[in-house]
């Protein structure tokens, strides 16, 4: 008697959808498709020799090791670098205060665990990244929306936002996705004190800060945490959860991730951790280390930078050229994205099906909007096409965006 | 105002322990300890040289392919790999039926997500494998217990167990983890008959099947299901969900295991796995592909068998030679682990408490028991340790039983 599997499935899998995002990656496998719809770094700018070289040593010094189990919290040596590479921003934390993960994305997911209850609201920036929305929505988080504009997180309008009761802030300060902006050095400040005003946490999600190519940095707003509360001294014990990742700075492809965060918080997060996978594999940290430990990355992400803002100016350049002058968007000074505003009353949505007849993609930017608003938005991003590639595809969405902007508005 | 972690975290964090086989993993790294607590593979087996190699080639030939984002699936040619490999123990798979994860945890971390409402009972042997226990006590599971024996779960038992309507039913079938026994042919069909009968699916879980070094190899549960509905051809459609691992017959330390499901079930489990971490690692899952590709590990797996077949010997011998009568234990006829039963009303956890001051750790039975039971039990690995510290390591155990056994009873 074999009974529909669909009967025997557990209530939140109601609340699972599948990925639009997830779903577009796969036309990226059609050869003859240009798309700006997903995420993905330069494979040009790999480094591979290096990495090739890391896996020999690590293998070859350390192969038993490498092979094996290995603890939850992460490989020691790995967390010591990051916690160095911390310190240069301008926080002190000890090894103690950093989980490697695989991917951010699971860190995102563990963060659900731990924090959200059903019908638990998240404080959030409209739009924000669709892979949280992805995670905490199978917990059964709601939200509570703050705009964003050309600075960020419209911190005007959060206090507002705090008095509806959020379980946390999620924010991602700088070249957000899917919009590009940062979040300005004032605000962050504000976000830090209404924050601990109203005793929410914040959960700062930074995979692309160190991908800037224009403008100055600007503090982690865990690191203004700490100055805030004077306690910037040997381990971390703020308001603020960090987290970062291998992905834009060194290769997606290995899931490799960090989160910084208060003692207490990163013992919860590794029982949540031992029982979702045991830990992040041995090889792949050994091998990041490898890479990083002598200084590296900070000379190869030179190259990531200008790789990425080349093509911007390409974008930008061409999309100024051809685009109808109804449409809008913002100029990233870093990352991986650029956010697209259709004239009102248009859906993106539509024009992506004439687009890829033409073969051309973006994502659509309805689906970041916690809401379902946003419907004339769009997400493109410049990091993955080279600029001649940048340069056809945006030829192919100027065409199409004139001769529907001229019909649909 | 900071409001201290602990009020912030979801009801579920309360049902999250930590494990005390990854609490004893860390003795591990005290070099003076002789453990057989934890479940680690023979690091002396690791296939280095092919390993590097493999990497090696994948970088060369795919790089930039091996270091990019990938499908939440898994990467095809290993999932054919695999589905060529299920076909050579009876059962033709497509690899839609087949989802690669970051290691069998991960699989039952997901199966625990899509199945398990709090309050749902789940059927498991007694004992059965901690992770599981660990894994789905996150979604707040309840469990029926069955009984083992030297042939495995004692299925005269199961009908009534069937009756009080469990979720599933979870069951390793090869020299199971903790006890090292092997489910026998009959009760693998009685098994199959019953699940059906009552409409209640089976987990079923390999990770050791093909570490047989004694007796005939029998056939899994998912083949006999498929033989039982006659629906053997083209694409597997049953009751049951397979899961096995990378980590026994190539290594743990890359996180990379596999569940066979009918398709509807994979098409979830894909959902599950794009929010909880994207996909596992592309650069992982290439490197095992070009190891196994030649078969490879069909060869490699007859150095693991014959390593671990002397250790078991050399453990069984020196127990027969050294513990006392009164104490009992498996011969398994393959895996890692054996099983060691003290008298009743002897604790195995005081034991281990003299144990380690010795200089000697296995884990305590209890862990593994739902209900709490097994006191006097103890779970011993044999694939770790070389035979010289398993001769010096049971010599330890065997003085100190002696002692306790003649104190305690």
């Amino acid at each position: 008697m074999q009974i529909p599997w669909e009967y025997r499935y557990a209530h939140r899998t109601q609340r699972m959808g599948s990925s639009i995002i997830r779903e577009l990656l796969k036309l990226i496998e059609q050869p003859d498709i240009i798309s700006f719809g997903g995420g993905l770094p330069a494979p040009e700018v790999f480094p591979l020799e290096k990495f090739q070289e890391a896996c020999n040593t690590v293998l070859r010094e350390h192969g038993a090791q490498a092979l094996q189990y290995s603890i939850t919290e992460g490989y020691r040596p790995l967390r010591e670098m990051i916690a160095r590479h911390t310190a240069r921003f301008g926080l002190e934390i000890s090894p103690d205060n950093v989980l490697i993960v695989s991917g951010s994305q699971q860190g995102l997911d563990f963060i659900g665990r731990i924090f959200i209850n059903r019908g638990d609201r998240i404080l959030a920036e409209s739009p924000t990244y669709l892979g949280a929305l992805q995670a905490w929505n199978a917990y059964g988080a709601e939200y509570i929306t703050v705009p964003l504009d050309e600075n960020g997180m419209d911190t005007s309008k959060l206090e507002e936002a705090l008095r509806a009761g959020p379980k946390f802030i999620y924010v991602l300060p700088n070249f957000q996705n899917p919009t590009g902006v940062t979040l300005s050095l004032e605000r962050r400040k504000q976000l830090v004190e209404l924050a601990d005003k109203y005793g929410v946490p914040i959960i700062e999600d930074d995979p692309y800060g160190q991908l800037r190519f224009e403008g100055e940095h600007l503090s982690p707003i865990v690191v203004l945490d700490s100055e805030y509360r004077g306690t910037n001294h040997g381990g971390y014990s703020g308001n603020v959860i960090y987290m970062s990742t291998f992905s834009k700075l060194l290769a997606p492809g290995i899931r490799l991730a960090w989160i910084i965060a208060p003692v207490e918080v990163i013992r919860k997060l590794v029982q949540v951790k031992q029982a979702a996978d045991l830990h992040t594999a041995t090889f792949n940290q050994m091998v990041a280390y490898e890479v990083g430990k002598a200084g590296f990355l900070d000379e190869h992400v030179k190259l990531i930078r200008q790789t990425y803002h080349e093509r911007r100016d390409v974008m930008l350049e061409m999309m100024s050229e051809l685009f109808p002058p109804e449409v809008h968007w913002t100029k990233p000074q870093g990352g991986m994205f650029l956010w697209g505003m259709l004239p009102n009353g248009m859906d993106s949505t539509e024009v992506l099906k004439t687009a890829i007849e033409k073969k051309v993609a973006f994502v659509p930017g309805v689906a970041f909007h916690p809401d379902g608003s946003g419907k004339n938005t769009m997400r493109l991003n410049f990091s993955y096409s080279t600029p001649e590639i940048i340069r056809e595809g945006i030829t192919r969405l100027g065409l199409l965006l004139r001769e529907q902007v001229g019909k649909g508005s």
